[in-house]
């Protein structure tokens, strides 16, 4: 199956999936089993840059109450140039206090000497419950072992990994083919539609053997994240672990030089590839059937963002996503309320491109011919509000049966 | 049954459920089958004050998308002295621009003339799909029916031709022994805890034979609107069509004086009704099994009623309570989330007065014991945040499998 399969990503012409697999030059990874998740699976991955000069850059959650490793990477590694990534699941290490930090730290130490790099260039990431104490013992045996198996063909297994309630895997190679040269750009993210309680996160580690300076890694890094990652919600739900790393090792002897061609052909590359993965993201999870993508255009920005926020995190809109329902009376709902206190609102709505209601009230439709378009795995809602100047978007996933299944019915 | 059946409701010792049935004096009502429901079901209610000094009071919902009863009612009526209440399910009458607006506006003046009132002094209300034009000659068709059946035993039928999608009744008569004298005091309300998408709406119509002021009557139903309907979080949306009414016949000839004993023990009373109606909305729809009550204290307002409402409509924390999992990861995650970009934070969370977490991170803490205590109708969750000062509360319904059934397997 093709990586890119949304018609919400362009894809630049530069850009194709990689018939090779494996991590671009310059880096090595593995996973293995640590006794993190029942029954043998994967669950702790190494994976090195073992090029001294490789630039990084990355991004966290806002939460605040973030998890140990978060606070640990943010705080005592040098962002613009991470070496190494040591993570688990099966255990978020969140809500676990000093002794938690104190756990994060010791695995930043022991994955610096597995992967023979000064800790303070090692990023440690984990996902899996909150609120119990993480076995530090554990991850660091699964290090060791995953040392012994690092190689340019270990994303897979890093991959999976790194997976919790994911229901496929979300991983991609690809050959940009820059006005300098070709490089290759790699990604291996988690993250399920219905996030599950204990093992909500979203984690994804981009990896590239172009030569960047970590300016411009942190440049482009920061706004890919804005128009793919920010721009999903789930269950409106902000995790406690979320991580996004970029390290470029340079193995390519390609150069991206800031504020040239080079750099902008690398930046439309990825920023493709974490739009789809945060697709993905939004697609994933038990019983979810489609993803949504609401436009909210109008003149203030503040009216505009809150009014894609809401439709995209209601309950009514996101049960109608999945049952396939034209119902625009919710979106007319999540507006009025994302606006409360204010005059009556002359919205605009258009499903797939049919104009349902327009200054705030309903226009004569062909529902049931509606009803078609919305049977998709993709459906777009445009709302207008008044005035110009803004657009945003949002990615959104469905709410269904599945949701409640993975979320109520087995007690975590 | 009994009325009074939660115990975060204080009945006071002078307030007793009536064992007479019917409205105060002073008030008739009546409900009629106007075809706008399928299968000949009640569908349009009338209630009228005969005392032409009748006093009132109102709130509306404050959604930038009103329907139009509720412009109407607010920008044409004499909210200090409404006689009748005319209100029809079935149809909403929302998103239907100038054309809703004027049958709205028709349906007040016949209503004004079935119950022999200025229409300035009738208030329309609606409830049902959004989005298609109301037919206003069904509306009056089923008034002039309705004219002819009322009585003061009425309420039944009325609060009947409100009711969508509530799975019970929400109705009640109580005997309050002021200091001056004794009151009667009515109610008839609507509303399910998963509000679905064509049939969404709060309405609550409040009736006494007390003699208040209309200021007097406005000062109390504000006190305790914010107390009981402001305080419940369904599904986190804001319905079109919310509307509350206070309506004060004064044909007990018992006054209700400003500021003395006789005010603060009918405040009490108003509070208890209002408190347990919004109970039991929150407690009422498909699937739900629970309503949970959240407390948050700490230093600053602001974000006391943010994690407060980031907790109460987290659907993660909705579907915990409805499988009765005493997970607090997922009321972590919501802390973190509604204080997202400030430092960590040391937040307490008790769960039914169980310590689970302390200065931001786990107690040690028998969980499966923790088990049995959320396993009931009805689960306490106490936040505490830094500092003094501020605590708010907010009542909440679960999230399960009937209301994706509702809402999403069947199309509206």
């Amino acid at each position: 199956m093709s990586f890119f399969g949304s018609r919400w990503v362009e894809v630049p012409a530069w850009v194709a999936e990689s018939a090779e697999p494996g991590l671009p030059r310059g880096f090595r990874a593995a996973g293995a089993a640590a006794g993190l998740k029942a029954g043998g699976a994967l669950d702790v991955g190494l994976l090195v840059a073992d090029e001294p000069a490789t630039t990084s850059a990355a991004r966290f959650t806002a939460s605040a109450a973030p998890a140990a490793p978060v606070q640990v990477t943010r705080e005592r590694a040098d962002l613009a140039a991470l070496r190494a990534v040591a993570v688990n699941s099966g255990n978020a290490n969140a809500a676990t206090g000093r002794a938690g930090l104190d756990e994060a730290a010791r695995v930043q130490g022991a994955a610096g000497v597995a992967a023979r790099v000064d800790p303070a260039h090692v990023a440690v990431c984990s996902t899996g419950v909150i609120g119990v104490q993480l076995d530090g013992r554990k991850v660091i045996a699964g290090l060791l072992k995953a040392q012994e198996a690092l190689r340019a063909g270990g994303d897979e297994d890093f991959a999976a990994a790194i997976m919790t309630t994911d229901a496929f895997e979300k991983r991609a190679a690809l050959d940009v083919d820059l006005p300098a040269g070709r490089v290759r750009l790699t990604a291996q993210a988690k993250g399920a539609g219905m996030i599950s309680p204990s093992f909500a996160t979203m984690l994804c580690f981009v990896q590239t053997d172009a030569a960047l300076e970590a300016e411009t890694a942190d440049l482009l890094l920061g706004v890919c994240v804005k128009r793919s990652f920010d721009r999903i919600s789930v269950d409106g739900q902000l995790s406690t672990n979320d991580t996004v790393l970029l390290q470029c090792s340079g193995a390519s002897g390609v150069a991206v030089a800031p504020e040239g061609e080079d750099e902008l052909a690398f930046g439309q590359a990825l920023d493709a590839l974490l739009r789809q993965l945060a697709l993905l993201i939004a697609a994933d999870g038990e019983g979810a059937r489609r993803v949504g993508r609401v436009v909210v255009r109008g003149g203030n920005a503040g009216g505009v963002e809150a009014v894609a926020r809401a439709v995209a995190d209601s309950p009514l809109v996101k049960t109608a996503l999945h049952g396939g329902d034209p119902n625009w009376g919710r979106i007319a709902q999540a507006i009025g309320g994302a606006l409360a206190g204010s005059a009556p609102v002359p919205f605009d709505i258009a499903i797939e491109g049919v104009q349902v209601a327009s200054g705030g009230q309903a226009v004569r439709g062909d529902l049931e011919g509606l009803a078609a378009l919305v049977d998709r795995p993709e459906v777009e809602y445009v709302v207008g509000l008044p005035g110009d100047g803004h657009e945003v978007e949002l990615f959104f996933s469905d709410l269904g049966h599945g949701y409640v299944s993975v979320n109520a019915d087995y007690t975590s």
